[in-house]
């Protein structure tokens, strides 16, 4: 998997964080996932299925940039990780595959978006059953962290 | 969403437990999912995208119930939730689908799989990002019980 899958992501949840946040996301280096790599207390997940390829995203957030990114949001104090901040990260998982596939289609990649669905639990891990390469692309937003996680098979 | 969605999946697990690990699972009454009914300690998770309808399936086991699955497929005592069940849930969830897809196949309804992922974290719970409803089934397996949701939009 190449860069030419992964950028439209991390150029997506920048976009999408700015514009619904105003949360600067800062993107690390990429790197291939390892099982246990990232803990996080909430994420969303979502499927992609096309003709030429399959894949899934995976964001997950920690309590601390989640907290930040749903007070921003909604202009108020969140400190509760409930049924709100679910439904909030499916939201963002929509926007940020949404604007991925967009890309992604112009340049011949066209893939049909499944349901999201939401992990709400301390400490979960993700993995993710594929014969090809997980990357997974970890994120500062000056108020916790966050990792993006991209699948993709052939 | 009626049985006719429903039903393929339920068929599809009882005879994959049934084949690979001989543990007869018992379904309860369907429910309609709320917020919190369900939690788990892994989960497999799959999108599915087709023309007419876009979905999600998720299994999810308890602890007790995926080691006495995982011992009885492997032929030797699995005491720890480790990265082979983690595999193990992830085949599950891919032979359920597989079977459950050709099944709705043979009734108009053709969609294509994305990669399944799985979650590992105590107690944590799943939700869909959908307008429909999800359908939440119990199963019972004598060593523990587990839980299939099915989500489908039209």
């Amino acid at each position: 998997m190449n860069a030419e899958f992964i950028n439209p992501f991390l150029v997506s949840i920048v976009n999408v964080l700015l514009t619904m946040a105003q949360v600067v996301a800062t993107p690390g280096k990429p790197l291939l996932k390892t099982f246990d790599l990232a803990k996080g207390d909430v994420t969303g997940i979502i499927g992609m299925a096309g003709e030429k390829t399959r894949g899934s995203l995976a964001i997950t957030f920690t309590e601390e940039s989640i907290l930040h990114i749903a007070s921003q949001m909604l202009g108020e104090k969140i400190e509760t990780m409930d049924e709100t901040i679910s439904d909030m990260v499916g939201e963002i998982t929509n926007m940020v595959t949404g604007g991925a596939k967009k890309i992604l289609s112009e340049k011949g990649y066209k893939f049909e978006l499944a349901i999201p669905s939401m992990i709400v639990g301390k400490n979960h891990v993700i993995s993710h059953k594929t014969n090809g390469p997980i990357v997974i692309v970890p994120f500062k937003t000056g108020n916790g962290d966050f990792f993006i996680e991209v699948c993709f098979e052939r």
